[in-house]
């Protein structure tokens, strides 16, 4: 078990050294709304396994989850759906490309490479509302609530959803081309609207933490004590983290950091570090992979001074 | 610490049940001398990090490391040439792509991906071959030996050397391809003839657990005792093992086992599990994706029964 | 100067041979509307540059122009807008790529290929409905019905309209693709619906010929005299008919007939021979290429026995 | 028939306007041989269908034919093999593509797009140097000489030989991944020494004239009066040169100049106009599509004036 003192000293040591290590990152502007947001906050949160929630910085920060939706997205699709079915309309495999080549490849593929590509997601999220009906997105928000201990319950940042939809070109082309091409069965618009709001959820690095915490913990929140998947959920889900966590950086974030993680064009990263502990961290400046620059960084620091990596 | 005699049972019936589960598999032909070995062999080896070395099945069967030896020629370089110079040569990211694609990449791309597939380690020897000279092969042959505490001296094999030579359309195409863009700077037929010859080197299970075990014990061979590797190499080897290590299944692989890993042709996986122990399994018969069908099982199955993810 | 009798004798006697030549050709299907024809329909035109038109089969056969519209879309554009305008957003290359391919295309290029690929035809549609607003559509019909002499008034076939409209997925993903790289700057409904307008214009192989006519006769009407096109447009047109007229068959029936053409997916082509002639026909069944079997099959006979090449 | 006069003075003419009209075009360089050429020269030559051979300034030039060279392999390999034999091997459609692109087409594709890219020539070589062994250069040099009508018989230049030989990674890795995926069945260096010979066959502008008023004249040469090739052969020829000549500026010369034509890049263009004449043009500057800037010049502005498009 972790010693709180010194995990918390050390959290806001790293906060102190990392939130100005921003080098000439910057923060997501294609989203009208993310262009909004305050570049300087910074916050990182760590939980345990035997529930502690330690966090340092403007550990007040709401944000949108954006792709680290896609985290609880396929943790929810795996326990309602199973994982035959997750993997009949989506791989498993990463993939190092870039926007463009994503869709060049999904044009050559019988599905999308993983989950969490833009292609995968939809192509979940089309999934869940074709089989969930019209309450999916409650169902979700609820089970997110959980996952992550959020006792007012999570929601929908309507502006960010409204500001999502509106310039969303590319994933429209890409939902369509995947509806012509048939790896997109479902309703379009449907698909691309439950995205656009599972992208838009908002929440803190706290909520993070803990979410990332109940993957490591094998399913079970550590905080609310409540099982929120199986084992073999957390499973899945870890491995996918580990290899397509964070964009075409997934690579260098293995070597840097070397744990299971997923980031969002907020500038979150939540991180889970099994038999360990949960992480989350949050600065809205991205490197050119779009992934938070001082978040890479503290994680990496972070898992080197706690051996997360096992050595 | 591992108790060794829990261990040795384990891999006496984990052997006793997946050394059959071969599927459809089968065996690498493409290189002709690959195509004579015995299907039906099966060995599994683990080296924990106090030094044991425990074996089941065909123990004294040997075989060419082929793709493994990407993992000692990737640790040697760091240690010879530095992180800098070798990663401006290759990337450090995963491709989930077949051979054919990664020549599509190869033109994109102003360096290959990584230095596990073909084009990057095909580069890596170059780069290896140049700055070394003639008596590099004789330094990496003394590297991997003492990597893998082999004390006789790991050698190649030289029908396997001439049967992969002979039979290497592709990889010509592609190093003439990466010469003409300059992304292969070295001479053409020496960069090949130093990957043929890596491809070629001969080893048992044994030996490459304790390869593995040496990267999962920070740099240091856990059984001669002796430092191989920095720890900042064993976390850049293992980081890539874990996002590129089993070709185009490396996440099907973190789902599945969830641990570092890199595969061969010939049919041996070598894993390294990070403060941990080391893992080597060989059984020929290969799945689509060109990794050993038995050999995946195992590791999978170990590393559950292991707790090898640390959950 | 064709001799008239000599010409009719030769498209009766064409026409009685090749109507029944589709083999296993099958008319298209993806736009419902298209399915409803009578597949056993065939037509054939010419049109002399001294004005005899001349026809034979099921010559009161009326159909949409699908890409045939194309032709007449770039006179009209390189005549409202100028030949700079217009190519400094469409080439002028051919490419011998089906759909998916072209959709990569156009991920890597500045701007699509050339005005007769989809990508290239919405662009221009886009353009047109920009620079000339709401009337757009009626000013391209008048255009329309003046290159074909058509004295009622071409229009648009509003069920065909409302087919091609509902079942666009891969247009609407291009567009959308292309609007969020910049490729194409105007609105994307806009450019859609104008292009679906224009592929719904009905025409009968009369119609056609005396539009491939007026083209061959260096942009003046034969048949009523007036002028259409400048010299410049229809040497143009020309061009870029006889290198991408027909899909990727282009190359196939510059080899068996040699003369600048364009087929669309109802299953007409119309020729424009320079200096000689303008030819039709209509045959729905189509070849895998997407262009008509016996309206391939005739065009190559006629230029045989006409020598239209030259020789 | 042509006046004489009339077009030895508009070669006179067209000539002292376009030999300084190469803008910022620069001679190939890639391969070395070719950079020791005066970039100042410039020749034009026509040859009438009644046998005249007309020709305006350096017209003593010497030069390699580089990939005008495929005309005439495929005339030879149509005359010797057959239409079905040849176009087993390769396709008839045209590529915009640069060179790394074509690369990438061969990889999906079952056969090369057509026989003038280099893919395609290639096996063409290829497929020549099986079937007609040794003496295979002999015969093609002899082909050569009675089509061009080169009386003294045309020869290889062996410093261009030996310099294609030198230079040649693309092809070589084009060569080698054909080999590997089976769309070249014959001896790779075998078909490449082949390729690069043909290439470096030496001519002047009245050689490349006769030969393209061969075909212009369905096969029949009309200096010599001597029948080259069937009318079928010179149909399939002039289809191919209309739609692949220029490498990708194939449209856009369709839209300048509306003739069929081939360039190399060496500077040289040949055209063939039926039922006309032949033209040739040399010029080493070349655009950077690898076609020379004064050659295209020259043939748009003679192709106009002599309505060459038959308008």
């Amino acid at each position: 078990m972790e010693n709180r003192q010194e995990l918390q000293s050390l959290l806001d040591r790293t906060a102190a050294v990392c939130r100005s290590l921003t080098g000439d990152g910057r923060q997501a502007t294609y989203i009208p709304e993310l262009a909004t947001v305050d570049p300087t906050l910074f916050a990182v949160s760590a939980v345990t396994l035997d529930g502690a929630v330690l966090s340092s910085g403007d550990t007040e920060a709401r944000f949108s989850m954006q792709s680290m939706s896609k985290v609880m997205s396929l943790a929810f699709a795996l326990e309602r759906l199973g994982y035959g079915e997750v993997f009949s309309h989506v791989g498993m495999e990463p993939s190092s490309e870039p926007f463009n080549s994503i869709m060049k490849l999904e044009m050559t593929s019988a599905k999308p490479l993983n989950p969490f590509i833009n292609s995968g997601s939809i192509v979940m999220a089309g999934l869940l509302a074709e089989r969930l009906g019209s309450g999916v997105i409650k169902d979700m928000l609820d089970f997110a609530s959980r996952m992550t201990g959020n006792k007012g319950g999570l929601v929908v940042n309507e502006r960010v959803y409204m500001s999502e939809s509106s310039t969303a070109d590319r994933n429209r082309a890409l939902a369509y081309f995947m509806h012509s091409s048939g790896t997109l069965s479902f309703d379009v618009e449907k698909s691309l609207d439950l995205y656009f709001r599972l992208c838009s959820i908002e929440v803190g690095t706290a909520d993070l933490a803990v979410m990332g915490a109940t993957l490591a913990n094998a399913g079970k929140n550590p905080v609310t004590g409540e099982r929120i998947t199986s084992l073999d959920t957390s499973y899945t889900v870890l491995g996918i983290m580990s290899v397509c966590g964070l964009y075409d950086e997934s690579g260098e974030f293995a070597v840097k950091a070397g744990i299971p993680a997923k980031s969002g064009v907020s500038g979150g990263i939540v991180c889970a570090v099994p038999g360990r502990m949960g992480l989350a961290v949050f600065s809205p400046p991205l490197d050119k992979g779009g992934n938070s620059v001082a978040g890479m960084e503290t994680v990496s620091r972070l898992s080197r001074e706690l051996k997360l990596r096992g050595i």
